[in-house]
């Protein structure tokens, strides 16, 4: 029933868009996919009057301050989200990066119509304690089935930073328990945590970085943290220089590993993104990531590398850290977003040794494994790997060229599949660009100071990155 | 369709409920709820053969030592938990707390089976970006319908621990801005919390515990922590002693607050659970967390209360504080669990000041909103408040006659509404009753260091209350 009615959606709304609507730059090539619209429709400026209305609506309920406007997720398809406006955009930025294969993608609806699935919906386990009899086999099918290499064990969580949080417990307990040997926790150590009081921690060691409006005011722990590399783009015309300053990053690695390790604070794990995302898009090396897993090995700390972002086939392989070429990557893998659900992947020695340890009421949800196995059967069924690989070098292509056209206002385009950012060249002319792109009916995101960051789906074909460009570019000619 | 089936599952199951099956206690009496079962069935001891075939296969995955058995979701159904081995449990535990009303309610399935619902579930938003049109409706009649007095704003979390996380974060913000005043944050405060330099950092004083076994290793900020008052059952035979007690806890919470002030670390909010729940099901009285109200009004500190396990009706209201009696009884609540969706309402002065302080990708969930409509429709509809009020009686005069009756294995019986738990001479025995129980067809968890809580969902009737007290009885004969 519900496939039927989304044909039906789709028949009208292709008709709707092919009659009366202003199409805001060239004329799209024809569609491939024939769920996807065939191009974005404006009808008003965004946010339009019906987003307007709703945004003082849930003004009452909440801040506000971050909504872009108000979506129709009903009409929305494909690599098109549709506002409450009725206007349509071609979405480059997938809800930051968390729409794997589009909005109503049919493999979904068709899910959703088995009535075999509905009581996974219906009925959250608490799957710590009492998960249902498919578990074992639905995360075989759907997360075991693309473990980082190295790794047979997955715990699933219902977030991204409870992902993370978790991943950096299981390092912590894994690290105690290497140091305290055999005999387990002493009633000395059980008593004194759960009094709060502070008995011999061990800390990791991040190189991650985000806004300051996200950390501003929250008490946090005193963490070492290492600056990732700042690189010059493109890579391949830099490498002598940003191998050295890959260089000088993992000695001040080592040094603060040393630092720590002499105040009585050892570092237990080392946390790092394949590609630094919220911090501005930073890339490094194979090399860089390879020197950092040794240093991590020769000292002891696990190596966790958060996946959350980079995950799940944007960068052209299903994990960014596939990248680097390396048998043993990773100790630990977070992930979340296009995953749809959260968790961590780990080598056996990283596994709680107890019941409880790594625990809290849902652990996850089983109704997002559902999801992610027919996700997976798409990715393999189309190609999709391949197919990101060929649009992210069609869109990397394209980034260069308008580089060059626009050098005062663009500059370190860069990128691995279609994970692509771009520097714009101030933080104001940025925030334009991207509501003048968005009144074109191209809707991207920002990240660090002055970047513009591309988090398409895994079906942002070719004929997408040329529809995208020209009215990029379009945007951009009025900034000249 | 979802419903069709549903229906003949239902009188299927029924069918072969009444014949072959042994019950293991008295006949309960007729079922009211026709999609319920009629009693508790056993056929293998617990875990069963086929869950420890699953226990096997999911121990190559994860750790698996806190699992009681695997579960077959699709034939559970009102009040009865069925595993993989066909055993049929009565379960007064509903997924620690986290099943309103009931498994597979025909309610939940019909609005699976409303295509016009679908979309919710297949395109998760990143709500704090781009909600979906109908975001603040769907709030308002789930939600917002049965905010706490005062509070006309909810910020919705995707599980407990993020909801009490971001609601420390809202105090810390509240806090920090109130001192600040209104020139906002300079810029050193900006660049030194990005580099997690701590900079007059405010605390949170918490009076919650929880197992050792969930601390141990894990670094945790440095945060006051005051003592739950320890009272003495029935609470109304020792009003005086408690009285002493609470008096005690107070002074303590005032001097806490003083000393942190002193020490430069001000105490920015106060947290307390109505019934302190992991801890061990510890009460206090109304006079107890006005007190404490007032004492987090009068040092300028933000008063949250923790209502992740007591919410949603367990204790005959719908928020446990609402027993207190007071129009103004929190500045922030937080919940989880029985909404289905984590998240926590707050006082308007409590909303960040701006866009991304409280932030993540999916800021909830909205197709757990939709799910929570319904939930609240049903508890309306078929006055489930009253009913626990009710049940929860007969569950207490319960467990005060069985405390009577085996003085020296129980005491301290406690509870409001069916939120009940009960003390047992000490946790071996505990975990002897708890399987005891089990094999005999009823699900209960322990808490805090030797108690039994009870967590039935919002549709145990006194039918089943009679059936749960003959069976628990049984048990409890075999260890006199």
């Amino acid at each position: 029933m519900a496939s039927l009615l989304l044909k039906r959606l789709s028949l009208h709304s292709l008709r709707s868009s092919l009659s009366g609507c202003r199409h805001v730059s060239k004329a799209a090539p024809q569609a491939q996919m024939e769920w996807d619209y065939d191009g974005p429709c404006m009808k008003t400026a965004v946010p339009g009057p019906r987003s307007m209305e709703r945004l003082k609506q849930l003004g009452e309920i909440q801040n506000v301050d971050a909504i872009n406007f108000f979506c129709n997720y009903e009409e929305s398809r494909g690599n098109y989200l549709v506002d409450v406006d009725g206007n349509r955009m071609l979405d480059v930025y997938t809800q930051i990066s968390s729409i794997p294969i589009g909005y109503n993608h049919p493999a979904l609806h068709k899910l959703m119509a088995d009535p075999n699935n509905l009581s996974t919906f219906v009925n959250r386990p608490a799957l710590g304690i009492l998960p249902p009899g498919n578990f074992a086999d639905k995360l075989a099918e759907s997360l075991l089935s693309v473990a980082p290499s190295g790794m047979t064990r997955v715990q699933t969580m219902a977030c991204g930073s409870c992902s993370n949080e978790n991943a950096y417990k299981a390092m912590f307990i894994a690290y105690r328990n290497r140091e305290r040997g055999p005999g387990g926790p002493t009633q000395e150590d059980l008593r004194s945590c759960l009094i709060n009081q502070v008995c011999r921690l061990s800390w990791c060691l991040a190189t991650t970085h985000s806004k300051a409006i996200h950390k501003l005011d929250i008490p946090s722990l005193d963490w070492p943290i290492a600056p990732f590399p700042r690189l010059q783009y493109p890579l391949e015309e830099f490498t002598r220089d940003n191998a050295a300053e890959e260089a000088r990053c993992l000695e001040e690695v080592e040094d603060l590993i040393m630092q720590w390790r002499q105040k009585g604070r050892p570092v237990a794990g080392i946390v790092v993104e394949p590609i630094q995302a919220e911090g501005g898009d930073n890339h490094a090396s194979a090399d860089f990531f390879k020197s950092l897993r040794n240093i991590a090995r020769k000292h002891g700390c696990a190596f966790h590398v958060d996946e959350v972002q980079t995950g799940g086939g944007c960068t052209g392989k299903f994990w960014a850290h596939e990248h680097w070429g390396s048998d043993d990557p990773a100790d630990i893998v977070s992930f979340s977003k296009k995953l749809l659900t959260g968790g961590y992947y780990h080598k056996t020695d990283l596994q709680a040794d107890k019941g409880y340890r790594i625990f809290n009421t849902w652990m996850g949800d089983p109704s997002k494994n559902l999801f992610l196995v027919e996700v997976l059967n798409v990715i393999r069924r189309e190609n999709l790997l391949e197919e990101v690989t060929r649009s992210g070098k069609a869109l990397l292509q394209g980034l260069y060229a308008l580089q060059e056209q626009y050098p005062g206002l663009l500059s370190r385009a860069r990128g691995q599949g279609t994970f692509c950012a771009i520097d714009i060249r101030d933080d104001p002319t940025r925030s334009k660009i991207l509501l003048k792109a968005r009144d074109k009916g191209v809707l991207m995101g920002g990240c660090g100071e002055r970047s513009i960051r591309f988090r398409p789906a895994l079906i942002f074909k070719e004929y997408h990155v040329a529809l995208f460009l020209n009215i990029f570019n379009d945007v951009l000619a009025e900034f000249k």
